[in-house]
């Protein structure tokens, strides 16, 4: 996508030839500045501590991490290494996991000496793959947008997403926003809902920039605004993205969507939801009891960050001093809430039947 | 309640025997000052810029504008004009109508030279009233909490709130909250999950804030977790309050309950709604058509108010610059989702009949 007129991916391979750069999310949306990845160790930490984030981004960002590993250390102990300090990063993005043995079985069967260049070789065969994936998503995705265009006789149609996941949380395009991009390109006339999604802003924040870079029209939203907007008929079909999902068609997103996919059911909404094929969990059949949902640090619940009235990024305190708080990531939508799955490979229901119709090679996967 | 051992109620007349003195709830948690109000416009900026809120304080802080209203100009034309600019504050809470109609007709009856004085005699009776009803209420309350922990074998009982209905929202005790301390003071184990409450942070700040001073255990999470913790057995019960209540028993409170209130549904877990009957409205039968919901400004979405390192109180910018903002305060919470209504007289059905039964001598009133 395009920032300032200038075609940007989130992540690629500096003039060097070698060091990994990324946008760093978390200056976003006030300033827009590239980090530079030089290590594992890096890497791993651009990935905790939330500089790239979503769940496909996340797997190409350990993908690439790895290759730097190599690039230090392209032994068997150091393979390892690497694949562990990844590892240990995020657990509920299931992308991680997938990116990390995918590359740890390609490079085991490699001799040392060529490691690193394979390593880099097979990311950025990663990185396209995903922009390929979220750019099949949009076209499957904004056909769904055309239907409901027409059936409410063309006028805007109005989507509501959750958290971001858009471009930034992927290579390009995006997953759940890929559609809304699609659409509009068409000519479509759409208008997003945004929720602001606490605790880390990233509808607000992320969501909203991209959106607004695009020229998409749309309106931030706090988190507990969604229910009311479906109440009157403001909200069309919400399109969300999906950090990992199981092989029943549970979904694990960022935490509040849930919520949304409830209010949607109670008010005869769609509720679709946008992801690469690299975010099923065959293994998984009940993601409510499955699923590992991660708990992130109090201060990201504490601490609110933003932009003073100086200009400078900083961050307020919001609650009651004294008080505890607890901070789960992610919650877990059962597949009876979603109306649809939007793949690469086209939409299917929420279901192993429906994945299995477009995925039939899982079918030995256990169920 | 107590502040640093100190009883309060959240309005009350100063020592000079007619200025009206309120916390004000803007500088809460982290600055506990005092604000007078000495003039019916400065009762109505207190009550549009929620210095003061919560329906029933709401209420009485009306009631105590009319006072110092009849102060300045005792006259028709006077009461008019006051009743008309605290009437113009806030659309949704039924209790501000309430308490103005009822000034108003008493003080019809008076003689312009008497009015003052019977205008804060009749303010103090609200103040006296409410603090009766909200001790009724937790009673009542505390008597499912009571029940609930029975049930759990003597475990500490979890309760999730949503925005502030302590007793920051009323005059003392509190609506939803007032059967929490009343359950404490009995000594039934009992843990708060606070919803953060966006945009304006009333559960982080407020509710946050009374139950430490009060030394109830609690935990705030941002508003999209409370699905997660429900679904995960963390919530034994939902006790929020209610801005205006339909006679039918649907609820108007704070936007985002509804989807709590989906979760908790979906979750088999008992959802109550504490209020004093102030707040019902017996001309309405359906909320989510005839419930105004007031939308308020963007800037509560733009920016968060909080404190920075240094300690001073100031707001940022969370969202992209040139976005859009929707700020709907409000939901409605339709009655069948709720499993009860805690009121002064007791618990009932969230329904026409089982609000009857409590008030049988409104059955004249249209259904």
């Amino acid at each position: 996508m395009r920032i300032d007129g200038q075609p940007y991916r989130t992540i690629f391979v500096g003039k060097d030839g070698w060091t990994v750069r990324v946008i760093d999310q978390t200056r976003l949306p006030f300033e827009f500045v590239l980090r530079d990845l030089q290590t594992v160790e890096q890497a791993a930490d651009a990935i905790r501590d939330m500089v790239v984030r979503g769940a496909p981004l996340i797997g190409v960002t350990a993908a690439f991490g790895v290759a730097l590993g190599m690039r230090a250390d392209p032994g068997d102990a150091g393979l390892k290494r690497a694949i562990a300090l990844l590892g240990a990063t995020r657990p509920t993005a299931v992308n991680l996991r997938w990116a990390l043995s995918r590359m740890e079985s390609m490079l085991q069967a490699e001799r040392p000496e060529a490691r690193a260049a394979r390593a880099y070789e097979e990311a950025a065969r990663m990185a396209d793959e995903d922009v390929a994936a979220c750019a099949a998503i949009g076209r499957h995705g904004a056909a769904l947008i055309t239907e409901l265009s027409r059936a409410c006789g063309g006028r805007t149609v109005n989507v509501l997403t959750h958290c971001n996941a858009g471009w930034l949380a992927c290579v390009d395009w995006g997953t759940a926003l890929a559609p809304i991009y699609a659409a509009h390109e068409a000519g479509i006339a759409v208008h997003v809902h945004v929720d602001e999604t606490r605790p880390r802003n990233q509808g607000a924040a992320l969501t909203a920039f991209e959106l607004g870079a695009h020229g998409i029209p749309h309106t931030v939203i706090v988190d507990n605004a969604g229910g009311h907007l479906m109440q009157h008929g403001r909200v069309d079909a919400c399109i969300v993205g999906s950090d990992r999902t199981t092989g029943t068609g549970d979904v694990a997103n960022k935490v509040g969507t849930y919520l949304k996919a409830l209010a949607a059911a109670d008010n005869d909404i769609p509720f679709y939801v946008a992801l690469p094929s690299s975010t099923i969990d065959w293994s998984m059949q009940d993601g409510l009891r499955e699923i590992p949902i991660e708990e992130r640090p109090a201060r990201e619940v504490t601490h609110v960050r933003g932009r003073s009235c100086s200009g400078d990024l900083l961050e307020v305190e919001v609650i009651a001093p004294g008080s505890t708080t607890a901070n789960p990531a992610f919650d877990v939508t059962p597949a009876r809430l979603v109306t649809g799955l939007i793949t690469e490979r086209g939409v299917c229901a929420a279901s192993r039947d429906g994945l299995l119709s477009l995925f039939p090679e899982k079918a030995r996967t256990p169920a």
